[in-house]
């Protein structure tokens, strides 16, 4: 772990598409990389609501930072302030039994690519009794916490109504990340739950609440249309302008439906900036959602008239939007950085001034609606099974290892041979 | 879940190896069977330790109660009392989120096979700091544990001393279960914690204390020393006739040796009798672990003079012992018991007294010791690689289900393609 003198260390801020993608693209015979970040896996956030409802083994929907062989560095620590003059990075780290440590981390060079946090939007509660789906833990827990209730709702001694509760579940959030774990779940509930718990098919229900007039709002009408009749045609409760007002054990409290009760509570809404991007001394977007305003090569720029570029420090991922271009917070933008920047570090060229700049390339948007069904938007429009494959293949080649995709396939091939094998632990 | 007319309700109590083989096989037919227990999983015990150390997803070492289409019912619940007279089991259900619920359930057959709790031996810290080794979520903390060691070894704040410390993992029991785990982190260790955390190769240990005057004790001397030399010769400590006076947070107390810093402490020495068994007002065994002692057709009969039967109850597993015949508390016998059992009350004969006695077949004992090694005991003595391809080809034929075999000789062939993925999270 000693520093190595001959190259200079280059730190990067995160392990999420960003970070990841970065830590196993530059060239490690020209930098010292080393990956600072409370994460130890890298999720494979397609395939999270796959891995909530039992398709298969939740490890298979996540990386290990550190893979064999590579000379990579990783440090398991959150960081919380950046020193640019002194290059330095204020540094906790804190595991489940060992005590919080704090330490300082020295770096040549810096990519900051921490991601964003949950927005509760001030909810009471959310923190305390809803569940989110970031990572593969958040899907195991799903899945743990789905199991309960269904035993809950098995003990003889409960009523009719107790166990309807036990057993709504309620997705906050009718973006992909909200819809496609209520595809999914729709799809084990309809193929799998009714042959492990038949007794309780008819107690089961699924509800999505969104604040605004529509769900899909990233697609365009017409497809977001068809992704809301799709759903609803499957006794998928959908309650569009739904104002949370609390979260509750065992309920949430809206303003138009007053207190529902749910066995299982999902926040899937909005991201919102990290502490550590928050209080940087660094220029940021002046709208919506705090980002650092990088330039057109990734820089991070002063917080001073002349925008001047903070030599060695890169900026990319949710954390981070390029100057007057207002990208995405999505997988794709950030891997398209962190490829590009790799790709400059690792060139010839030293000075970022005579890099080619960043472009972004549009990909099309996927969302899986369940059986068997999709709607992809972006560069042209596509619903139906077709989309449905488009999705899988499109999951499959998000993973970066040949033998984590034989291992898919293999679970994928065994579901259609002998039935999908949902792991209730 | 309302109760069958035509069929008398047939309630197993315990899901370890005596109760989900009754499970699976008592014909539903003829009995409406429910299985009561606290774990909705049923754990292959001897594929743990190899789940321990990553060699499979966890979920391959158990399997749910509730199988797809079966007709056995299920109660997560912990029995705490029985009522011979009026047929009735006193239960609670308690779970991660809901609140803890006590309710009667009526039975009108029934087996007792709860098996046994972890004897601490009056040892204090041992439920505070120390793992234990009894079920597939047990695995997974065990590897989790490791890997927070590991990670927190890896800062580069940490000094050599503490470093030593967070990597010493100490199993307290020297009998097959502390050993295969002891076999199996070593194996991962030189194969693959060597390629994911080089920098700390050097300063991961592995300790095995017992009171005992040596370990393996179950097979005979040669065999015990035998195991005992392969370990020592892989710088595996073996401390016997060790005292362990306490577990702290980071470090066991021994007679012995005082002090000793532990990142992870494994404590798999000797088990002892549930409260439900202490308490329970029926015949048992009058030395050692306390067991239900019943007939030869496995009759649980009253704590009296005449020792009368207590007509329609059964007990088997490790709670429970045959009259005269002393037997080990090993899956082999919980299994060869519920075969019998099941076999007996599927057939035509309704009185016990009219059944051939239940009679046990001594099989082979078999350790894994690490490396493709292992001792095999019992009806012939046996070492070597040999030895180790029939441990590992009875892990696999343990397994009931032709999809999991299959599940686990498609990653151990892709362990020798592309390596073992040890699963980080």
């Amino acid at each position: 772990m000693l520093k190595d003198q001959n190259r200079p260390v280059f730190a990067i801020i995160g392990s999420g598409w960003g970070g990841s993608t970065l830590a196993r693209l530059l060239d490690t015979a020209k930098y010292d990389v080393v990956v600072l970040s409370p994460d130890m896996t890298f999720s494979y956030t397609p395939l999270l609501a796959s891995a909530a409802c039992g398709l298969f083994d939740f490890s298979l929907a996540a990386e290990s930072i550190r893979q064999p062989g590579s000379r990579v560095r990783f440090v398991r620590a959150t960081v919380h302030d950046i020193d640019f003059a002194s290059k330095q990075l204020n540094c906790t780290a804190q595991d489940e039994i060992n005590s919080e440590i704090k330490f300082l981390f020295s770096f040549d060079q810096l990519v900051i690519t921490p991601g964003t946090t949950v927005n509760t939007f001030g909810t009471p509660g959310v923190h305390e009794h809803a569940m989110v789906m970031r990572n593969a833990h958040d899907a195991l827990k799903f899945r743990l916490r789905l199991f309960d209730q269904l035993e809950r709702a098995s003990l003889p001694c409960i009523d009719d109504e107790t166990r309807n509760g036990l057993l709504h579940v309620i997705v906050v959030g009718g973006g992909p990340t909200g819809l496609e774990l209520v595809a999914e779940l729709s799809d084990m509930i309809r193929c799998q739950l009714n042959k492990i718990f038949p007794h309780l098919y008819e107690n089961i229900s699924i509800s999505v609440h969104d604040v605004a007039g529509s769900i899909l709002t990233s697609f365009d009408e017409k497809l977001a249309e068809y992704g809301t009749a799709k759903l609803r045609a499957r006794n998928i409760e959908i309650h569009t302008s739904s104002h949370i007002e609390k979260i509750e054990a065992g309920a949430i409290v809206t303003k138009e439906l007053g207190r529902v009760n749910a066995g299982v509570v999902v926040w899937a809404t909005g991201n919102k900036a990290i502490p550590l991007i928050e209080d940087l001394k660094a220029r940021k977007t002046e709208k919506g959602l705090p980002r650092i305003l990088t330039t057109d090569r990734l820089q991070v720029t002063r917080d001073d008239e002349e925008r001047t570029i903070i030599e060695g420090v890169y900026a990319l991922g949710d954390a981070a939007d390029v100057d007057g271009a207002t990208l995405p917070t999505t997988a794709e933008v950030a891997t398209q950085k962190a490829t590009y920047l790799a790709s400059m570090l690792n060139g010839k060229i030293a000075e970022p001034e005579a890099w080619s700049p960043f472009q972004y390339k549009q990909r099309a948007l996927v969302t899986y609606l369940g059986n068997h069904d999709g709607v992809i938007g972006g560069r042209e429009d596509w619903t139906g099974a077709s989309a449905w494959l488009a999705w899988r293949s499109g999951t499959l080649m998000w993973t970066w290892s040949w033998s984590r995709r034989v291992k898919i396939l293999f679970t994928w091939t065994m579901d259609r041979l002998v039935g999908r094998d949902i792991v209730q632990n």
